[in-house]
């Protein structure tokens, strides 16, 4: 045996089998196990010439520990839950040692990787890396959000940074590569350390909560145009590719795009009006907007866009209340009004959700410790993942002039945006509302921008009838906070101090 | 000793000791504890003739123990968590039998609540009774959902229904008292079984959550009235307390108006202006929002409602929000106009709120293999606790009517309200929206409307989305739906079946 292969990865599924392709592009050794014998077989049949000068399959996992230069690099591409800690032990079984390195790389909750990391101490170090850009990124240039022992990390860095998307470090823009005969991309890595095991995983649930808003925020204006203002989905589709090219430019937006112009074979129809209006989740939006509700951030246009999905699958009830409940009288509205006032509309949203997203970081880092560095993951986010977009380098940029930014929403670069954008943003829901049009994420967003914008909120009121109906007691404006008072709302005998 | 006493109660804080009181004086002879020795002397010394005939104070466990008639019914209101579990061991070590009945009013998370069941079997029957409706419900009434085994609810429901809070039968409006120079009411009882153990806190939390999304569109409303409207806090409170005996009436509109009209001794302001605008919670409506997420139940109403909370402790960030984040010009509209609008609009988010409300029940029962009675659970909150209105009467004629209803939206007599309504509802928003003003919760419930008022949504826009970037693939309108597809919409080269 050689001992003398960089990395091994485990469960050759489509992402397992892309990064394994992807490392041995970028000129380190692999070696490939996966339980189904023909997945290890034809990913080296598949792919030569590249295979064999740097793809090896192994047979098992004794074999594989055999093969690894010390200390060992091995990544896991299996699903997540228990097949991960199977895995896990028959490495130690097969000889893994306490030096060597496992990194998870699957979609498994944060909470999950810190409790392996402490179940697997002293056997080895049990470090995770979430992953973002689907089979194409995986292949190519994913986006990658590491975490776990800081050694570990610089152990590992060389191969992270080489297998992850590229970004052009003077535009800030992502150079591509989606196919072998384009040549391998250089430039700034979409592969930063996060911090201590868990984090990179939270990063990664945020950066999906943010997925969704941003997928559902699109579907509302996507769903406007077509409504209210009568456009065919190709007209809307081409809306989209002209809006890839400017501030909105995003690979959601682009694909919104090519989607809107494709037409069913079958029936002739759109196809986006074939397919079933009930969408699916794989429960990361899901545990962020739970997230975000246990950590008290008002992450409400993501926790809506997880709600929307969760309505749409509704759909037998759906189409009663089409009938039964009753709405306004439905116009078409001029696009040439609209169009633009959409594009603000959506893009004062985004900062909302955006906003949203890092401010539910920054209170897991409070709670839990860490040190996350915004600009590093809005750079990480600008290319490689799901919601890459020129937007995230304006992100990063924010976080890069002012490092204590209050709420991403208050940056200077964005305040300026949103005052001159937030009256067409206004208009469109107002518009939407009138019509009958649900948007949830765009007014959740809304609401969130217009509750920001007051010194003094309506919750006065809310702790008063606290102290009404539970003597929950108050705080005064005029007084030492610390202080709550009580006031004697029944029978009327006035204010006390109340103890505490 | 007698063995005879009827019931104990353990903690004596004041929903303790009003338990208790309320008890003695239904004509149940009730032995009360608590830890500090001084409340147990006061609650005797303070409420003779009533203890010295049916309530007395004992010194430690075992005497209560001994005192009480077999099986024993012992009530404890003790703060949510651990305390629970101590004050249960010390009971079996004071002698507690198999047969005997320890029923939690705490404010325990259900969960838990379904985990001691397990942990007691065998030792004493673990039973649970959620209690609504503070103090003062505690002393003359309040609303009770009690779960655990049936056969103890058998050997409960006397004293339960005897204590809870009464509805005329004719009328479905609460019989109030507040006093105890009042009569005692007689008539239906707000007090009937829910089902197994854990399922009583659960409608209990449904109950919070709910009224956490009543305060949160009250204090909305309001907030336009003085904004928007420019009226004073009496006048708000006028209108308050004027709609108070319309189709809003309820405990939380009417204690909204006696609020606006308190001015605070020493500023001469309203009351409501002095007291910080920054709203506690205890949890019960964010555990709803997260229970909501977890069953895949859009509750967006009640989960904006625990957003706007969280958001309103943010306060400094918001000082600087108003002065950064740029917003319309605002102009005084014309109250004549408006208030009919608003008090629509607040009746139709309700309807949203509480359809939200009783969809989560719907989704835990289902989860959990309960049977909940929705026109016992809408009865039970007609009177006694914090969200007690006449609305609730309607709502249980609504479950009456049509047991199977899809939605509480979709009921004849909500449907018909919704279409009078609507439009003001729509009105009310947009111009809050145009005026830069936040309604989190009415916006979610408006979302929430429109979301169901769709047989075909944008849903499948997000499926088609999911399965570009993802492969997650999708399924077609017009093909069974229990296969799945997927577009190569890379490379164009069509739709396939999916396998499974």
């Amino acid at each position: 045996m050689n001992k003398n292969i960089d990395i091994a990865v485990i469960g050759l599924g489509v992402m397992g089998a892309n990064m394994a392709l992807n490392l041995a592009e970028r000129g380190f050794s692999v070696a490939a196990f996966d339980i189904n014998e023909s997945r290890r077989t034809d990913i080296v049949k598949r792919h030569q010439p590249l295979t064999a000068a740097k793809l090896i399959a192994v047979a098992n996992l004794a074999e594989l520990i055999n093969q690894l230069e010390t200390p060992r690099r091995i990544v896991l591409s299996v699903p997540a839950g228990p097949v991960v800690d199977i895995i896990c032990n028959d490495l130690i079984a097969a000889g893994l040692e306490a030096s060597d390195i496992v990194v998870d790389t699957g979609n498994s909750q944060w909470r999950d990787s810190i409790a392996r990391a402490d179940t697997y101490a002293g056997k080895f170090s049990f470090f995770t890396c979430a992953i973002s850009g689907g089979e194409v990124g995986a292949r190519f240039g994913p986006s990658l959000m590491p975490s776990g022992d800081k050694s570990a990390w610089e152990w590992l860095k060389p191969m992270w940074q080489a297998m992850s998307a590229k970004v052009d470090p003077i535009t800030g823009i992502e150079i591509a590569r989606t196919h072998v005969d384009q040549p391998l991309p250089e430039g700034e890595p979409c592969a930063e350390y996060i911090g201590p095991i868990g984090s990179g995983h939270f990063v990664k649930m945020v950066h999906n909560g943010i997925e969704y808003a941003d997928m559902q925020m699109i579907a509302e204006v996507v769903q406007f145009m077509r409504q209210i203002l009568g456009m065919s989905a190709v007209e809307v589709g081409e809306v989209f590719s002209k809006w890839n090219k400017g501030k909105l430019q995003s690979y959601l937006i682009e694909i919104t795009g090519n989607i809107l112009k494709v037409v069913d074979e079958a029936t002739g129809k759109p196809m986006v009006d074939v397919i079933m209006d009930q969408a699916g989740q794989k429960g990361t939006g899901n545990w962020t907007a739970r997230e975000a509700l246990e950590l008290g951030v008002p992450a409400n246009a993501i926790a809506e866009s997880v709600f929307a999905r969760c309505l749409s699958t509704q759909k037998s009830i759906r189409q009663v209340g089409a009938t039964k409940l009753a709405g306004p009288t439905v116009t078409t509205e001029d696009r040439n009004v609209w169009l633009e006032k959409l594009a603000d509309a959506l893009y004062c949203s985004k900062i909302c959700s955006y906003a949203q997203g890092f401010e539910l970081m920054s209170a897991a880092q409070k709670e839990h410790n860490w040190t996350l560095d915004y600009v590093a993951i809005a750079k990480i986010w600008r290319a490689g993942c799901v919601i890459r977009a020129h937007f995230l380098d304006d992100i990063s940029k924010a976080y890069q002039a002012e490092p204590e930014l209050l709420n991403l929403m208050l940056a200077d670069r964005f305040t300026t945006t949103l005052a001159e954008s937030q009256m067409a943003w206004r208009e469109v829901l107002a518009k939407a509302i009138m019509q009958g049009m649900p948007m949830p994420s765009i007014s959740a967003a809304m609401s969130y921008y217009d509750c920001y914008r007051e010194a003094d909120s309506s919750a006065s009121l809310i702790q008063a009838m606290r102290d009404y109906f539970g003597g929950h007691t108050y705080r005064r404006k005029d007084q030492d906070t610390s202080q709550s008072f009580h006031y004697d709302w029944h029978f009327g005998s006035g204010e006390h101090k109340a103890q505490h």
